[in-house]
């Protein structure tokens, strides 16, 4: 298991098995030329569906990946509950610099440091070349993101105002804080230790951030033994060494968040921004979110007078899963008004 | 300037200049036999005292340092609005492992990795040893203490009950929540990592760690701009190399903090510890504090049927620095009863 998977597992705890073994499709899109001024070459990037396109082609909905997150990951959430795939066609996307996209892992040609730096504006643009230029769409219901895939849907909203009629940013943000900033940033450079050094410390210096910061000192003090926590990082971090390359796509994916800003192509005005949105908003925030802190997702949604979901409790980060069922409800009903299900087709 | 003293002034902003150049006053207690086991030979504890003893030596306060703190840091703070000295007769102590009492820095039989381990409670031993066997004292009027002082009061409330009228522990701790060990665990890991690697990445992630548990997410918010928070930890981080024994130091106290339990005589049963205390307690804690989170200081107080003052704002461990007027009114109420000051004495 690899670090990146435990990050998934301990935020969201939505790294289910795969709901099969069957890898994903890839859309090959040749060259994907970059917002920093790089191209990626023979540019790739996979994708699951889930349910079925209807009639009018008017239900399909994109939920691209969180923080190292796979659409295997991610396709597991889909079911009754989330997605309901009876009624929805949903696209899952591996959101480029995953190890399943073009990433640094995975590249033939501009392999580890030689990948160019990428953007979630990036990631957007691969996506919208995907649903339109292979899948043959032209529009989507709705996009539906989670943490990083939250920041995605924002930029969805700003880039493509037209392209989906609803937009529900899970713990996302239109640009991050500066603590959020912050905290990647002492991320890298653990990711780069860890590379770097032959010890251990770096790894137990990682799992103890994700700790400290995944969930509110509430949430531990109820659910972490404190005679076993430091056994549980250690133990963590030993089994769950980096892979060489992993680490080069996990800092990939955490500069593309650190740079994340959807006002930046209106002069850093994040109400300039948000005067372009056309879709109907629902942004879903954690009360008490040490990794994407709620303020700019806040703000956003005030700024664009949409809908907003605060889920209370001292899960931090992990409220959309510890408040999972009063968050699904409210997409559901928020998503549901104008897509019958297929039954009723 | 230090990582440590970096920690200190980001933490508390209390690391004012000294009140002036003298240094502090040393007490040399010969050996100092430790509760791990281990003895410090050559035992010298470091002290500054503000104001004077009265007549009939009933007003002398304890004060020892906060973690990475020294007394003169401390004394700064002693005035008019904060253990009044023309009121008190205020004994600042060096903690043990704080390089200027003993500590694996400044050893010259036991230095560096050859310093014994140390807990809260030998720093305590050393400090009644300092009072009762240097100073001529049987009692103090109180113990206050900030932060690893908070824990050390905590342990002179259990340790000697009957010495004390009473106690003031400010963000402090009877023993680490899981929390707050996971958070000293990862940055000794850094501390290790910043002596053996000879790279910048583990200066710059524990300044990273600092401002993200330091103060809230809101208080960076509002103080932060998102734009330099990155060169602010980078420059901090290079301009606060690290000192070789310095890190030794705080790693020493680091871990005595996390070894740091008032129940282990009694079973780990800490209402049992509680029903020993004898003196007045004010429990100071603050509401969001993310370096020492508030709850086992609250369920302490609750257990003793002691008063509570929750401090509230954003803050987090810096709360007694941004609600100084509010927390300094309080404790001179609750100190100030039966102690007249000196000109009416």
């Amino acid at each position: 298991m690899r670090i990146g998977v435990l990050w998934g597992a301990l935020v969201f705890a939505f790294a289910l098995p795969a709901l099969s073994e069957d890898g994903p499709t890839f859309a090959d899109l040749g060259r994907c030329e970059l917002e920093r001024g790089g191209v990626i070459e023979d540019c790739r990037v996979g994708y699951r569906t889930v349910g079925e396109l209807n009639a009018d082609r008017s239900n399909a909905i994109l939920f691209p990946t969180w923080f190292s997150g796979s659409s295997a990951d991610l396709a597991a959430m889909v079911g009754p509950n989330f997605l309901d795939p009876e009624r929805y066609f949903v696209i899952v996307v591996d959101a480029l610099g995953n190890g399943v996209s073009s990433s640094p892992s995975n590249s033939e040609t501009q392999s580890g440091d030689g990948f160019p730096e990428i953007t979630i504006g990036d990631m957007v643009e691969s996506q919208h070349r995907l649903i339109t230029e292979v899948l043959g769409l032209d529009r989507l219901h709705a996009v539906v993101g989670i943490s990083m895939g939250g920041m995605q849907t924002f930029e969805w909203a700003v880039r493509y105002p037209g392209f989906m009629r609803r937009v529900v940013p899970i713990t996302g943000s239109p640009r991050l804080a500066a603590y959020d900033i912050a905290l990647w940033h002492a991320y890298r450079q653990l990711l780069d230790l860890a590379e770097e050094c032959e010890c251990d410390e770096a790894g137990k210096a990682m799992q103890g951030l994700v700790l400290l910061v995944g969930r509110t000192p509430e949430y531990h003090a109820r659910e972490s033994d404190r005679s076993e926590v430091l056994a549980t990082i250690d133990d963590a971090a030993t089994q769950r060494a980096m892979e060489k390359g992993r680490s080069d796509d996990l800092g990939s994916q955490a500069l593309a968040m650190m740079t994340h800003d959807v006002s930046r192509p209106y002069g850093d005005d994040i109400d300039r921004a948000a005067a372009v949105v056309q879709a109907d908003m629902l942004v879903v925030v954690g009360v008490d979110d040490h990794i994407v802190t709620p303020g700019p997702a806040l703000s956003f949604a005030e700024s664009i007078g949409g809908k907003r979901l605060v889920l209370q409790g001292d899960c931090g980060h992990g409220a959309p899963t510890c408040s999972a069922a009063e968050m699904n409800q409210a997409i559901a009903l928020f998503l549901n008004g104008d897509v019958p299900t297929a039954s009723t087709n």
